[in-house]
């Protein structure tokens, strides 16, 4: 039988123009529904990228991070809200090893775990951003600091890193090593890599607040419930 | 010929496998290259949020928002970073027009706006999320509340919404006004709606900083370059 087909060359003329249509039409229905779940996908994007955007402290120190990144994520900080619009933060990039170590050796890691000094080498972070106030513009930049590095932060996210911000740093230490001049105050710093530890959420009990790590090295993190947040007012 | 090939009753165990071959075969090849431009697309996803994520002051008040949106951007809130993780921030929702009414009696609009006194009926928010401290947890929030709201404006953001961040609010009478109970502090005020105005950013000139609005009432939003908020350190 399929010689017979074959045997008639012009039997590709309706043979192919039918896949053909059945191409279009395959497609026309697999594109809407493939579309439609990636809306959903893309609709529920931000839940994701704040569920994966937990504060990690361990890292695949191999894993480099490039000065385009760095500078992609602070502009999506440039971009956000800033009270007054004033924008009194800047920014300093740390992602070579030498400028890294400097950064590291003045952060305090962890509190709440005693028996840990921070991440071992080759589990530090790849790369840093200081965040400063530019004194010269104003004394007080509100709500500026959250806002910026929730948005740094989510922004490495999507491209599959994570971080940890920091306030327990030895300023003057980092003010000196960096030779950062006296018009800046360092606020935070974030640091980032790509993350090698696993952090769970959980549900508090009897208002205990504290994170803790598991026999596995797993990183727990109890969380208020919305019910508790949300006030019957 | 048509008729030879139709009239072979078996001929359709040939055709029919050969177009569910091709069917499969396209899904794959289409299946991979869509994935990878959809991939490319929500891997620009947060920075198109956060474009859209700009200082909205008039909405469309006939779009309700509804108790479930508010506590599903709250929660974006609940599972983000808190410092020491001590997650002090509670909150108040308001989306009823009483409600509402309350809360916009105490806030004080766009301050570089000499002559615009706030949106007009039919133009002002359709809920409020009032951000505050429980002191009974503690005093400090660190830069908590920043990145509490910048989650839950992207959520709002995400469904087509926009909002405000207020800090000028007259907080005694919000106090009053919704019978807040005293280990409570109110930290900010944010305002939601479907955004009827056009924002744009534009670039800062002789670092002037204040936004503006324009005869045809678009707001003018100057932002720092990048180039200048990141340091050559």
């Amino acid at each position: 039988m399929l010689k017979s087909i074959a045997g008639y060359r012009w039997s590709y003329f309706i043979i192919l123009p039918i896949l053909f249509f059945f191409y279009f039409k395959i497609e026309s229905i697999q594109y809407r529904i493939f579309t439609f779940v990636q809306y959903l996908k893309c609709n529920v994007m931000i839940g994701d990228l704040i569920l994966r955007n937990r504060s990690y402290r361990r890292f695949d120190e191999s894993v480099k991070i490039s000065f385009e990144q760095l500078m992609s994520w602070i502009d999506l900080a440039r971009l956000s809200a800033s009270g007054r619009n004033a924008q009194p933060l800047k920014y300093i990039l740390s992602f070579d090893s030498e400028k890294n170590k400097k950064i590291f050796s003045t952060l305090g890691w962890a509190a709440y775990l005693k028996d840990w000094d921070g991440p071992v080498a080759g589990e530090r972070p790849s790369a840093y951003i200081v965040q400063l106030l530019d004194t010269s513009i104003g004394m007080n930049f509100f709500c500026d600091d959250g806002i910026a590095m929730q948005s740094i932060l989510l922004g490495a996210v999507e491209e599959g890193f994570g971080g940890c911000i920091f306030r327990t740093i030895n300023k003057p230490k980092l003010m000196e090593l960096l030779s950062i001049p006296e018009k800046f105050q360092i606020i935070n710093v974030i640091a980032f890599g790509k993350p090698i530890e696993k952090v769970v959420i959980e549900e508090i009990r009897e208002g205990d607040f504290k994170y803790w790590r598991d026999e596995k090295e797993v990183h727990h993190v109890p969380k208020r419930s919305l019910e508790e947040i949300v006030l019957k007012i």
